[in-house]
C-alpha cells in the first residue's frame, strides 16, 4: 500500500469512533463480527464505483464517498432490510492525505446518517476503485424480492425520476441548468435519499421491489422478467422534480425519467387494496400496473402505447 | 458494462448450478439472502486483488480466481469461522469471453472445493480488479481474535512458511527452481490450502489467530500489538518446504519464512497445555512463544537474538 502505510491509513481514516452493540468486532482484525437480530435473515449486496466510469476523478472526495455508500445501501432498502454495517474495499493510486481525509469524513458522515457503521475493509494500491458491501437484516423469510409481482398489482416509485440522468447531463456539461436546479441535482446525485424505514413499512405490503439504478424501464423490466409478468407505465404519471422540469423539453424529461439511471429510488409493486395506505405515506407515486405477458409498455393517458416516444437505445417500449 | 452485457455475463458465468439450503436467495436480485445457524455470529472479510499489483495480468484466469477466493477465505479460517458464501466485485476492462469462461470455471471450482458458494456480486468496467468478500459463521462469542494472546502461550503456524515469497521470486524470474519445486510453488501461490476444519478445531484451544499474508513477523506483530504482549520466534523451528528448501541458501529461506508474505497459513497462539493435542493434529508447527513486552524477537536455538540475520526492510527484529 501507499507511502502512508496500510495500517496507519486504516487507523487514521477508517476507524469509526463508536460502534453499535451488534458489531462485536470492527475494523482491525482478520474479519469483522456482527450479531444479527433473532429470527432474521442476512441480506448482503456489493456495489463498485470506478473512477472515470461511475464518478469523475475530480469530484469532491466526500461526495464520492457519500455516493458510494448510499448507492450500495439503496439495495438494502429494495430488499426491505435494515442496516447492520458495511465494508469498504478501497483501491487507491496514491495515499494522498487531503483526499483521504475528505473521503473518510464524507464516508463516516454518511454512515452516521444511515446508521450503517463501517465494520471492515481492505485498502490496496491501484486505479481508484471503491467497492462497498452492505449488510442488513430482515425478519426470516421476509426479504422483498423481484420475483413476486402479480398481475393487477400497481407499480410505485418512491420519489421523482430522471434526477440521476439530469445530474449526469449537468456534470458532463451537456445541459445548462439554473444554479438552484444544479444544487438540487448535485445533491440528488451525490447524496441520494436512503430511507430504510420505507423498506420496513413495505414488508407485507409490497409484492416485489427493486432499486432504480439502471432506469425505470430497465429495472421494472427485471421485476417483470423475474416474476413472469408484464407492466404498463403511464407516461403522464411519472414524477419529475419541479426543480429542473422546466429547464428541458417535456420529452427529454420523460425520457430521463423512463430510461435514465442513477435515481436510486425504490420501484415496487403492491396489490391495489394497499393504494390508499401507500398514498398516505407521502412521496410515493403510482406509475403503472402489472399485466399478463412480458416486457414493459409505456402508454399515454388514454392507455395507448407511445410507439414514437423518445429513447430507442434502451428499448423504450420493450425492455 | 462490456459488450456482452452485465446481465448476460452474470447469467452465463456467475450463476452457480446449485445453492445450499442456507442461501435462500443467490445471484440476481438486489441482494443475496442467507440464514445463519442458530446461536451464531456473522464474520465478514473482504480482500481485493489488483492486476499488476497482486497478480500478473497474464496469469491463468482460473488461477487468478482460485487465488482471489482462497486468500479471502483464509481470513475466515483465522477467525475460526465456517463458510456461508461469498460475493464477487469484478472490475474488467473488457468482457473477453474466453477469459471469463476460464475465470468463472476456476472460481466456481474453488467455491465447490471450499463449500463456500457464490451468492452475489457486481460487475463493472474498469482496470482489472477483484474484490472477494467472504461470509462465515461462528458460535456466538467464539470468534478467534488477535487480541487474546497471553504471556507463556506457544506460537504455532499451520504449515510451511516462505512458499509465497519463493513463488513470487519464481514468477518474477528472480530465482530459478527445479520444475518439481516450481510446480509446488505455483500450486501454493495460486491454490493456497484453506482448511476451515482447522479453525473450527482451534475453538476453545487457540487464544489468538491471524492469517499469514504479510509475513510471519508482521502478522505475529499484529497479534502482539493487539494483545499487548511480545513474542519470540525460534529461527530453527521455522518450517520450510523440502520441495524448494535446498534451491536457495539457508539464510534466504529463513528470510522468506520470516518476512515473505502470501503464505496464507494460520498463525495462532495457545497455552502450552494444548501442545501435545496440537502436535497430534498434524502439519502444525510450534515456532515460538509469547513473552512480556512488545514486538517480535527472532532467536537462535540457544535463545540468543539474531541481530545480524537477514532482512532489515521489514523490521526483522522488531516489527
Amino acid at each position: 500500500m501507499p507511502a502512508l502505510g496500510e495500517f496507519d491509513l486504516i487507523r487514521r481514516y477508517f476507524t469509526p469512533p463508536v460502534l453499535p452493540a451488534h458489531v462485536t468486532l470492527g475494523v482491525g482484525d482478520d474479519g469483522a463480527v456482527m450479531q444479527l437480530p433473532p429470527h432474521s435473515d442476512l441480506v448482503v449486496s456489493v456495489d463498485t464505483q470506478v473512477a472515470g466510469v461511475h464518478f469523475h476523478v475530480d469530484a469532491a472526495p466526500a461526495y464520492i464517498a457519500s455516493r458510494a455508500l448510499r448507492c450500495a445501501a439503496s439495495d438494502l432498502v429494495a430488499m426491505g432490510a435494515e442496516p447492520l454495517g458495511f465494508t469498504l474495499a478501497l483501491t487507491l493510486p496514491v495515499a494522498e492525505e487531503s483526499w483521504l481525509e475528505q473521503f473518510s469524513v464524507g464516508l463516516l458522515q454518511a454512515a452516521q446518517q444511515l446508521q450503517c457503521p463501517l465494520i471492515g475493509g481492505d485498502t490496496t494500491r491501484g486505479p481508484l476503485c471503491i467497492s462497498v458491501q452492505v449488510h442488513g437484516s430482515v425478519p426470516s423469510g421476509k426479504a422483498l424480492c423481484r420475483s413476486n409481482a402479480k398481475t393487477g398489482d400497481d407499480v410505485w416509485v418512491s420519489g421523482t425520476l430522471g434526477d440521476g440522468a439530469a445530474a449526469l447531463a449537468l456534470i458532463e456539461k451537456r445541459f445548462g441548468f439554473s444554479s438552484e436546479a444544479a444544487d438540487y441535482l448535485l445533491q440528488r446525485f451525490y447524496c441520494p435519499v436512503i430511507d430504510f424505514s420505507l423498506g420496513v413499512r413495505l414488508r407485507g405490503v409490497a409484492s416485489s421491489g427493486i432499486d432504480v439504478s439502471d432506469g425505470l424501464l430497465a429495472d421494472l423490466g427485471h421485476i417483470c422478467a423475474a416474476s413472469g409478468v408484464g407492466a404498463r407505465v403511464e407516461l403522464d404519471a411519472l414524477p419529475v422534480a419541479a426543480a429542473w422540469r422546466d429547464s428541458v423539453s417535456a420529452g427529454q424529461a420523460q425520457q430521463w425519467a423512463l430510461c435514465g439511471g442513477d435515481d436510486y429510488r425504490l420501484c415496487f409493486t403492491a396489490a391495489p387494496c394497499h393504494a390508499a395506505a401507500l398514498q398516505s405515506l407521502g412521496d410515493l407515486y403510482r406509475v403503472g400496473c402489472i399485466v399478463e405477458g412480458e416486457g414493459v409498455l409505456v402508454v399515454d393517458q388514454y392507455g395507448v402505447p407511445c410507439e414514437e416516444q423518445g429513447n430507442t437505445s434502451n428499448g423504450f417500449r420493450h425492455f
